[in-house]
């Protein structure tokens, strides 16, 4: 996988969408940001999808996206088709079509608005998990105790540090239980803000890993609410699954930032690896 | 409001979508299912969006709808415009905009499939929560300690029984903990399937009541994921809010039917209550 040889392009290069002459959107997807073979990953494509919106809005951030993952997207160029909605003072409503040489591979309902960081009224803790230098490397081509981690462009584009108490799967000792935790940045060096929370929404292994059900587990509808901007540094991701059932499992994320904040949340159905 | 003095019109024929002569969809709004004034309820909204989805594809459920609530919804008369998306043997996409005579009102993405009831692979247990005959009858005009349930016309179509160990608003003493869980059914007599569950994943007052912030909490974006198809008899509704902050709040729904089993998943971002 050449693309896996060379520097890395940084996240907003790689999610960039640029306005044509004629007026349209398009993007250069990169195929660096791959879960596997030519696959790109949910995440990744829901933050090219939101900086499109934002770019036909009043309201400079993604804050609810909702998309349905109708085909798997190729890397290279593509098309973003905007329909806005309504737009108020307070919010705005648009939906975002992505088409790749094949055609439209991802439909998405986007809400953009302004976030802050000022303080909740209320917000769940984060939950207890080890620091982040007591966590598990699991950069691309890293060995966890005899399983290599897989050679997915991921991997190597956001920084993962597993929580041991999380990561029996990966030692080849499955937990049962269908729950990840794990400490993530972005290896280029950029903080979080709300596009970079779409790609962590979606950004751990299935959670089915720890049930002994490995293989990749395609994304059917994800959707991202993203309740704050985020503090620099690392953010805390933790997935699980609530039910994993006829050939389905979803996939319920919380993200909270280096000050302990709850910055996003998510949730996608997708299909059981075979 | 006459519409809640009469006989209740049954969800079926509530939510039922039909074909007109030139092929397009159309429904009849009920204006008894709303949440105060002629404020449809969402839930509703989206049970009927989901019967027109189906109507065109190859597979019987909705499994995932994701829906942005563009503008309040009146009762009348409203169309359906389907653009269906791919369909294969498992599953079909398709994206519904739901119009009343002002325009659009609501556009939702909609992925169907076939459910079961086979049991899970894995399946969060449901909460300990006290038995129907236990808990607070909550129909519109009852008493709850001196605070009148409001006359809405949800609560008159779904009988609603409030766990009493997360009531404390209904009695004027919020917890503090943005948590509701109450055992629902259809006042009609119909039990649950997939369509009703879709009404019961916005079914419970707002979250941000038990933290002492009464009002409309206004829906702006809502998934809905159902699981299996529900066993007949009362369903377990549980809401929570992670986190309310800068005027959102979001709601995330649980829903057990009556023999445990998770058969709904749902989450929200709504605006707070002012």
């Amino acid at each position: 996988m050449p693309q896996n040889d060379g520097p890395l392009t940084t996240f907003d290069a790689a999610t960039a969408v640029r306005r044509t002459e004629g007026g349209g959107l398009v993007a250069a997807l990169d195929p660096g940001w791959d879960v596997g073979g030519s696959i790109l990953n949910g995440g990744y494509l829901l933050a090219v999808a939101g900086r499109a919106a934002v770019m036909e809005s009043p309201h400079p951030d993604p804050v609810a996206v909702s998309a349905s993952y109708l085909r798997a997207t190729p890397p290279g160029p593509a098309t973003l088709t905007l329909t806005p909605g309504p737009a108020g003072r307070t919010l705005a409503h648009s939906s975002v079509v992505l088409a790749g040489a094949g055609g439209p591979t991802l439909t998405a309902q986007v809400t953009t608005a302004a976030l802050d960081d000022e303080a909740p009224v209320y917000s769940r803790p984060m939950p207890e998990i080890a620091p982040v230098e007591e966590c598990l490397s699991a950069q691309a081509g890293d060995d966890l105790g005899g399983h290599p981690v897989p050679e997915v462009g991921l991997r190597r584009r956001v920084e993962t540090r597993l929580d041991p108490a999380t990561a029996g799967w990966a030692i080849g000792k499955p937990s049962g239980e269908p729950l990840m935790r794990a400490w993530v940045r972005l290896t280029d060096g950029t903080d979080p803000d709300p596009f970079v929370l779409l790609l962590f929404a979606d950004v751990l292994p299935p959670t089915s890993w720890s049930i002994g059900l490995m293989g990749w587990a395609p994304t059917v509808q994800l959707q991202v609410l993203v309740r704050a901007l985020p503090a620099p540094g690392w953010c805390l991701v933790e997935a699980r699954a609530s039910e994993v059932a006829g050939g389905w499992l979803d996939e319920d994320y919380r993200i909270w930032d280096s000050t302990g904040r709850l910055v996003a949340q998510s949730r996608q159905l997708a299909r059981l690896p075979r």
